[in-house]
């Protein structure tokens, strides 16, 4: 949570040169994800993101993700646009890093979403999932679940200090998402839709945006990797059926899931409990203290995880 | 350059309820300041920075900036007003903190100014000096001449690891300025006006903000400030006299020097660069390696004052 790179107004005048956004009337650096430095935008022609991607994010990938939000925009979904140069390029280098200018969309995140603000993420969860077929180019999900195993011998032995039960509430993970399941839907999907990469004003979904871990995976995955994000409590002591129920109904009116996906929900929620508390685990322990970054307790999502364990399809989608 | 403090949606609704604001269409943290948290805030009535106040400002003084800055905009500066709630008042406190919101002005700070730039950042610096003496409610400068010598006494035994240098510039600076200045003018200064407290939209001045270093004292002194934060290179080996000259004559055009201000302005700039090599000295003596902040150099403005202790009058004009 932090601008890692400073962006001169000097070095910003001789970017925009490529560009037809007219001059910058308005530059900030904005204190928002942990893996980019942001800059909001203003310009006689509108107001932007500049994104400058450092070294956290798969610079290989920024083409496909580009590309991918490009996709959704086109198709009419509230995914922030990437702005194209005269050149009719997206991606750009500045101060020797990939960079991008993206429109801005208003809307805010929510801390404790309403279960109407969760039916409409639902719902917009959906239509990305009707929508992301048409795109046609898959990525490899290096956070998926053949990763698993390795992602977890490279942080077993440091997670007992961070709480007793964690490594094995690792390994039950490993165990019970061993057997994926075979021939459920893929597509090109978020897997990271915590509500704060969702704008909203009231209850309308005004912008999902962060698409930097999008990848081809199940498209149930998703849903679940969702559910883990939005219907618990912060701590993952206290899942809300109340909220759960209103994801599922959101989706359900724009994609939803079938019968063989909805039976797969409780492992694909191990699954999704388990990526996060594998790479927050991670993160904890190899963290160093003069970092920009707050690190996130592994233990919200190993909570999730043992929930997800003792869970019926009935119980994830909050019936 | 960091947010300390996370103000939720939720959290932010409820302060915008005692407003005639109407509610948040954006809300972003943005990087900027090292003592505040602040906040780019979107209503239906406009834009707005949210600033909470953290530890490091002086709580008691917040009535006092608030209502210099009220003054300044008032007066027809380009000053960002703070807004006032429906029973009045601008200053709030959010999640435990003294907050408040001040509307928002377009423009960007440049790193390495041009002369007109400077030229026109000295007009509003004379404009500020002409409009400041209407306020008549003093506030005595904490980082003043008076003090120091105690902030000397604090810093000075462990500058040597700095650069050895630093202590023997140090001693010359406190030298020089034990015999200040008398029956100079004194008004409201910021005393901080460097180039990133200046928003510029091309060579116009759109705003003077962060004036939270406000206080009573010389005019030529916070000329003096102004001096040594724009005329010279980053790492202060280089002083500018077309810079220099620019300054003094935007300022020239607005309030101007008397000869007495003028003949004092070498002694002044001594003490102008003693001010920041100290509590830079301190800061880096003292800022804890998971601090959030960068460290600023010390030597920077130690070389500065090096500058100033062989300057004539005519030197810190630019002539």
């Amino acid at each position: 949570m932090a601008v890692y790179t400073q962006v001169s107004a000097e070095a910003l005048a001789g970017l925009l040169s490529g560009y037809d956004l007219g001059d910058a009337l308005s530059f900030k650096g904005i204190a928002e994800g942990v893996q980019n430095s942001n800059y909001l935008l203003e310009t006689s022609r509108g107001r932007f993101i500049l994104t400058l991607y450092e070294h956290l994010v798969d610079h290989a990938a920024l083409p496909w993700f580009l590309a991918l939000t490009t996709h959704f925009a086109d198709a009419g979904l509230p995914v922030p646009r990437p702005v194209r140069d005269r050149q009719g390029e997206a991606l750009q280098t500045l101060l020797g890093r990939p960079a991008a200018i993206i429109e801005f969309v208003s809307g805010v995140s929510v801390s404790t979403p309403t279960p109407a603000q969760a039916q409409a993420a639902g719902a917009a969860l959906g239509r990305l999932h009707g929508s992301a077929p048409g795109f046609g180019k898959a990525r490899e999900n290096d956070l998926g679940q053949p990763h698993w195993p390795a992602m977890a011998a490279r942080c077993l032995e440091g997670a007992a200090a961070i709480d007793p039960q964690l490594p094995a509430l690792i390994e039950a993970g490993l165990r019970a998402t061993r057997d994926w399941p075979a021939g459920l839907p893929t597509t090109e999907v978020h897997t990271d839709l915590f509500p704060d990469n969702v704008l909203m004003l009231g209850d309308t979904v005004t912008g999902l945006i962060d698409f930097y871990f999008a990848a081809t995976d199940l498209v149930a995955y998703d849903y679940a990797v969702t559910h883990a994000a939005w219907c618990f409590s912060a701590d993952g002591r206290d899942h809300d059926p109340a909220l759960a129920s209103a994801l599922a109904a959101g989706h359900a009116g724009t994609r939803g899931l079938s019968a063989d996906e909805i039976a797969a929900l409780p492992q694909l929620g191990v699954g999704a409990a388990l990526r996060f508390t594998l790479t927050r685990t991670h993160d904890w322990l190899n963290t160093p203290a003069d970092a920009l970054v707050t690190r996130k307790d592994p233990m919200a999502f190993a909570r999730r995880l043992a929930w997800y364990l003792k869970a019926t399809p009935n119980m994830v989608l909050g019936r």
